[in-house]
């Protein structure tokens, strides 16, 4: 196969968790492109396809090489437009952005509070080291004092979803009455945590909680095939 | 002429403020339509065309009578199909949902407690009355003690807005490289300040003040025919 997914893990090669990459796997889902996922570490990144990125999502597609979740997303788009939307217009592209923008400002910052001890456990040694690294010159404190603001960001995390869970009484996904790129946009967000961590971030009976469940649905169950930490 | 929008303001009946009123302004003169403002006070709404509404925006448009400003909209949208779109496709509407949502639960509390005595003290008397009484049963607290949240929340407006600062790095519209119905949801929040208080909600350096001036720079300087507070 021609379409290769650089993908990232810690040490069970298995269990890709980068919320950037699951926007990636669901949208190549979305458009029923088969793909190779490819798992790699930290600091194997800046290696790959000859220094082409020092971030995933990378996409390989025959000769095309693509980084960064939205742009291979619009790329996929333009590819692909005979296989379902990922936007449903310009207009869905444009407020794509704007959820992109909410998620990495609101949800992100409470997340990474809230696993990131989780992951640095579950990567292999030599990605520990980068990952404290780069992280505590991120934030200019220790891995262990970011994690200190974990329980307070557990606890403010179903306030920063209210837009959601007010959203969801109009229509059952943020694309409308189906999923587009937006919803794999949250949805990848939610699914790091699911995957990486034990907490658990949304109430059983969250409507939130129901929205990810579908999610989790589409595509055969792809959101499933790893497991909940 | 036939198409009509309800609007309300208070003593100043040159001086329409309620934010999803502006939503539908900007929609209308998004679709070039001509219409006609008829100033409504708070307790004249329930009047309104036989009891229509409780809530302004409504708009008659012919035989056809449509309240609420999203309902506004996507009437608007598949009525006038041949004229500029207010939502670029479905996934435009899904998203402006979310749009809605998001400013609906993080923008209007916040400039609520920062003008909440700024509006009633431009009402007339009789809507003082009603204004007061239905604050303080939905806050369960008086005016005044709701207003004392306003200095925090000022504060804290800025970050609220990251989002969309956030979003402007990649394009000057929630509606991608022009506006759309997502802008002018957030546009109403915004305006809606800007007319009733003096209070400057913010930084001229800010590049959301950016996107906020070219907003009132559309369809001729609509928003700016009310001057600010």
């Amino acid at each position: 196969m021609t379409r290769k997914l650089y993908s990232l893990c810690g040490s069970d090669r298995m269990r890709p968790f980068s919320p950037h990459v699951w926007k990636t796997t669901m949208a190549l889902a979305h458009k029923g492109l088969d793909f190779d996922t490819v798992p790699v570490g930290f600091t194997e990144i800046s290696a790959l396809e000859e220094g082409a990125t020092r971030l995933v999502p990378l996409l390989r597609d025959g000769e095309r090489l693509v980084k960064d979740s939205f742009d291979i997303a619009l790329y996929l788009e333009e590819t692909y437009p005979d296989r379902p939307s990922l936007f449903a217009g310009e207009g869905g592209k444009g407020s794509a952005r704007f959820v992109e923008a909410w998620s990495q400002t609101t949800l992100h910052p409470a997340i990474t509070r809230i696993i990131i001890r989780d992951i640095h456990d579950r990567l292999d040694p030599v990605d520990q080291t980068y990952f404290r690294q780069s992280r505590e010159t991120r934030f200019g404190k220790s891995l262990e004092a970011v994690a200190e603001g974990g329980a307070e960001a557990l606890a403010g995390l179903s306030e920063r979803l209210e837009p959601v869970r007010h959203m969801l009484k109009s229509q059952d996904f943020l694309g409308g009455a189906s999923p587009l790129f937006a919803d794999y946009i949250v949805f990848g967000a939610l699914q790091w945590a699911r995957i990486v961590s034990p907490e658990r971030l949304l109430r059983a009976d969250d409507p939130v909680s129901d929205w990810f469940e579908r999610c989790l649905d589409l595509h055969d169950g792809l959101g499933r095939s790893v497991t909940a930490a």
